[in-house]
């Protein structure tokens, strides 16, 4: 009998490549992009549209989830698939990226990190044992190791430094997080943009063993180049036969370079919260719905595009509705925007299974090139 | 050949009455609740979703979509059905009952109404004549009549001198709309809470003739037990094989009181604003989701309720969406009183057809009796 979490890599084409993450839950096709649910929501979206526009698995945060409700009332409540009615995977970040993101507002230590709640001052402590009995509680299915990463850019010794903790607090996790069939614990590589301690710390990661393996510590202001500098080697490092994920990556043209460079999944607000600022996404280019040049538009926002925004609607009402900040806005841009995103990876998916992904990169700069691009 | 629109009265049970008004756009099935889609957007909603909790006509405001997108700008894109996507009939009201609560930005005339928008300051005219030119150029299923009315109380003196003008004004929106066949408009009785004042525009009415009936003037504040003294009277003054319309009622109770008094049509914005604060509307009452008992309650909001809201999550679910503010809180809460209203109307509808209308209104109330209604 397979075990019951398992990648199975079906096609590459370079160093791209294509497969299926079977879970108990259901399969997640790849690469694949996780919209993200940050407090039990993927704002402005019912789960069975989020569902409707091919996403296969969601994404939670654990520190606002352990603020408010809290794990243990969703633990209470059956598990956070049936407190926010999604029944597909779910992948918990380990709430270390965004505790650090709270600056002032906590202590690192080795033991972990103690923090004040942005909601409501209340004192809170996460550390690799508490991360991982949280997303046991919130019944993840993909479980992310405790980690921290510093903003770049930093000096090597810092990024090793805080690397090396990284890598004490993944065996950390990996003991805390036990024998759990069916739920998988993802490792996070980290090192900047230092090649050598990307080395260092994906071995480090590999002698523990883990699920799959995350690029963590980009995407945090290093720029794309920088990024896809690391993504020209970083992925090597890791196990081929494991899942890849990049975290809180990107826009489209992030996305298509990642997955290039052999990354499996990916995650961020990006289309969501576009969509809540008049924000849309084609393969044209991004579009911003207040621009006053829409407001007599009988267009779609996207030609052939089959999401209900632009099957339904022109441009000109929702320029009309994003202008009059009506909530039906943001509830047909934040579709549009996570269909077209699951489109893009769907056709990243088809491309590379049958070899033809140069052609289709191709085609994806070129039809932005010729689109009506606006600053966003 | 039946006319394009007419209204067939099936059954009536004392002063009730049940039938359905035929459109080209689709039937109505009444007594009908309108939900009130003010900016080309019943708020939160899709309108296929709004068509799902079993609405058959939604309601557009004139000053509304006069000011933004303006009624030119939706001509030009189609028409209001198109450019909300919405293909059921569409009542509009005529802009006077907003104007008029502009208060110090209008100035009242013979002519009609003066006014400076609230969006950018601009200033506009509101006549019979424009509302009508409106109206068609929104495309109009039901088309009303241009009115005023005083806040109540008011003097017997100034109630008649504002019946007479509405009464001039409806002979002028009668002139003016002409002959749309397929398209039907509606007069609106005034007179306050004064019998002879409400006979008197009754005649003034039926004498120049509509394809339908409103009550205006109630719900301004004169409070529930006025407004039903006058329902008490005032739809008998009116022919009985046309619709009888009140406008902005109302809260459940409001509205089987108005629906045995003879009441065929009603539209109120309170179940969809309701939706947007954390308050729901049951068969128990209303309960307030904003409240910390729900935190735990795995319960749904109404038992037996098939909408998403109560099919799909928990009270301490939407406790948790309220008290975050997200958006979908509005989206679920908002589904589920829309949903709720209209299975009042199926319940009354189906009551009148079968001469129970007394039990029916006696389960409502003892069904709101026993159960936990919260002060909101």
């Amino acid at each position: 009998m397979p075990p019951p979490f398992r990648f199975d890599l079906q096609a590459t084409d370079g160093a791209a490549r294509t497969g299926v993450i079977h879970t108990p839950r259901g399969n997640i096709r790849t690469p694949a992009f996780m919209p993200v649910g940050t407090a039990a929501t993927v704002k402005a979206m019912l789960p069975q549209s989020v569902r409707a526009t091919g996403a296969d698995i969601l994404l939670g945060n654990t520190y606002h989830l352990m603020l408010r409700p809290t794990a243990e009332r969703i633990a209470n409540l059956g598990g956070l698939h049936r407190f926010m009615n999604w029944d597909g995977p779910i992948l918990t970040d380990s709430g270390g990226f965004q505790v650090m993101s709270l600056a002032s507002l906590r202590k690192l230590t080795e033991e972990g990190v103690r923090f004040s709640s942005h909601i409501d001052g209340s004192k809170h402590m996460l550390t690799p044992e508490r991360s991982m009995e949280i997303q046991r509680l919130l019944g993840s299915d993909i479980v992310m190791a405790f980690d921290e990463c510093p903003a770049l850019p930093a000096s090597d010794d810092v990024v090793e430094k805080s690397m090396q903790m990284s890598m004490r607090w993944a065996q950390r996790s990996r003991d805390a997080f036990g024998d759990r069939p069916g739920h998988a614990l993802f490792g996070i590589m980290q090192g900047g943009v230092n090649k050598g301690l990307r080395q260092a710390s994906a071995e480090a990661l590999t002698g523990i063993g883990f699920d799959g393996y995350a690029v963590g510590g980009l995407a945090v202001g290093e720029g794309q180049e920088a990024m896809f500098g690391v993504l020209d080697y970083a992925p090597s490092f890791l196990p081929a036969d494991k899942p890849r994920y990049l975290m809180g990556v990107g826009k489209p043209d992030d996305i298509v370079g990642a997955v290039q460079r052999g990354i499996d999944m990916m995650d961020c607000v990006l289309p969501s919260r576009s969509g809540r600022t008049g924000q849309a996404w084609t393969a044209m280019g991004a579009i911003n719905l207040k621009n006053a040049r829409h407001k007599d538009d009988p267009r779609p926002l996207e030609e052939g595009c089959t999401c209900p925004a632009c099957t339904g609607y022109s441009r000109a009402y929702l320029h009309h509705v994003v202008k009059a900040d009506e909530i039906i806005g943001s509830m047909l841009l934040t579709w549009h925007n996570l269909h077209y995103y699951q489109q893009l990876m769907a056709g990243l998916r088809a491309a590379i299974g049958v070899q033809s992904l140069d052609g289709f990169v191709a085609g994806f700069h070129a039809k932005r090139a010729a689109g009506d691009i606006e600053p966003l």
